[in-house]
């Protein structure tokens, strides 16, 4: 139905309209097909990036049992406390197979259901063609589009897959309890490069000072010369003790991005390169593993490799059309 | 200084041959310069690729603590007895900064180490552009061209990236401890897609015949229609129990694949396709990433993005010369 209505120049410009109106059932349908990696939602993704920008965009990851679903549920009440209007895209990147913690954190985050002032989407891992943090960026960009005020992007652990995802908000949380005989794990997978407050969930829990001293000293050593130092807050979320502390770090976080100095530039051309990289490998995954984009000229090279008359190094640049780049 | 050797077209060939004749230390070389994506390599693995395709390549993959360096040494010791010679790749994906697992398993498998037979390699992920998959495959490209009989390639845990890079290999083990509480684990993240024998090792833990029952019920339900249905082997690498069934399974996969029938030439050219896509993705990241590549006008459109003046979707759009492809 939507394919029809989206097919047509004028209808891009009605789609567009409703989501900058704030319009729920419109929203939810784009959502799906971005979720899909739909190509055809593309001409509306592009007018409404354009449109967007001005929303705070808080990403949250952590390994499961950090306490995240409830530390989401304090920061939801503090912000709806003071007015804003929420937007939260949890994202599974675990496979369609599994779910199960998305899926028990929403039941939770329900207590917010009833509540206009708050929208939250799940999306989870489809298909071979991967790009769920690609797909993610694009339901960043439709809610960044509506009338929300903070979009909260959570995702379950610390892997690469997490990474890639909240790299495309502008304040990044990493929650963890504390566990200070393992405090390695806290800086896998590139995280370190992307946390901008660490929390330490849990905090009434044994060995939490050892752990944020760990985190402090590991942040010290790599962040001399960055140029926003991360913080540390130790919260329990059960209880609201630290949320407090966050919220006036995540307000410090906004008021040093809006300072729009030469060093949040140079963040900013950062995360656009690396949306840019994924929107690439998603229209070429797509033009190789599309049979119906196929030109019987590919499907004779990849035979050709089959039969190692030919090697897929040679392939890949014929079909970037880059020729003899290397 | 092998980039001198390497630059002028007569030195390539004689890499090449050096590769081809087993020459290790040129290996290693090749090896390392494979692991950080270095480009300049690339004329060396067209040549070998076309020179490869005849060692067999077995994937390992599985959570940590399920027992996996354990039962490599044991099929090491049954292939060694039988007299083929042995590459392993041991490849991490978690970030430099971890690590500890797979370096774990290298000292344990070093009682291999002073074996002429046994050629053991590790590779982990390196630098923001990524790619560890796509370099994993060039170095089975490598070492496929080498007088090796067999390929073993091992990576920790089941997320997506390891899905990925046993992808490349012709017959992937899926080794887990008995969790039977927790049968969603042995499926999640796409591994059920890839594995083609699933390995229970420790089976002498409470749970092992109800964890098998469990597998065997999902491969019923999945695997209805497929080529090969994957098998299910109970083993003990602690003791060697159950050690001489995999090896006959791994076996019985390797004649399945000389076969060559409609089916396995069908899983040839997907896995050249997703080959294929990943090396135009690291292509992508380079002209992105690296600022050498750039244009001034590449950088003037990334600006643009930033000003919202222009989408992200465009600029990929221009990048990849496709024009108006959607």
């Amino acid at each position: 139905m939507m394919s029809m209505t989206m097919g047509a120049e004028a209808s891009v410009t009605d789609v567009v309209a409703k989501i900058v109106a704030g319009d729920r059932k419109t929203a939810a349908r784009l959502l799906s097909r971005v979720e899909h990696n739909d190509p055809a939602v593309i001409p509306v993704l592009k007018s409404l990036y354009r449109l967007g920008g001005s929303t705070d965009i808080i990403g949250i990851t952590g390994p499961p049992g950090a306490g995240k679903s409830t530390l989401i549920n304090g920061i939801i009440q503090q912000l709806r406390a003071r007015g804003d209007s929420i937007a939260v895209l949890a994202v599974d990147p675990s496979s369609p197979f599994t779910g199960g913690a998305i899926l028990g954190d929403r039941v939770r985050m329900n207590q917010h259901a009833s509540d206009r002032g708050v929208f939250i989407r799940s999306m989870a891992a489809r298909g071979h063609l991967g790009g769920l943090s690609k797909a993610a960026a694009d339901a960043i960009t439709v809610l960044d589009a509506m009338p929300f005020d903070v979009i909260i992007v959570e995702t379950v652990g610390v892997g690469q897959s997490e990474v890639d995802i909240v790299r495309h908000a502008n304040t990044v949380l990493l929650v963890q309890p504390p566990s200070a005989g393992d405090k390695i794990q806290a800086f896998k997978s590139g995280i370190m490069e992307v946390a901008d407050i660490f929390v330490v969930n849990k905090a009434d829990l044994p060995g939490a000072d050892e752990f944020v001293r760990n985190i402090r000293e590991t942040i010290t050593l790599h962040y001399h010369d960055a140029e926003w130092m991360p913080s540390i807050v130790a919260s329990q979320a059960n209880s609201g003790e630290g949320m407090d502390v966050l919220l006036d770090e995540i307000e410090r976080r906004r008021h040093y991005l809006d300072g729009e100095d030469r060093n949040t530039e140079q963040r900013g051309i950062r995360k656009i390169k690396y949306r840019v990289a994924e929107i690439c490998e998603q229209l070429v995954r797509r033009q190789v593993f599309d049979e119906r984009d196929w030109s019987g000229e590919f499907h004779s090279q990849i035979e050709k490799v089959r039969l190692r008359e030919l090697d897929p190094y040679s392939v890949a640049e014929m079909l970037l059309a880059w020729g003899n780049a290397e």
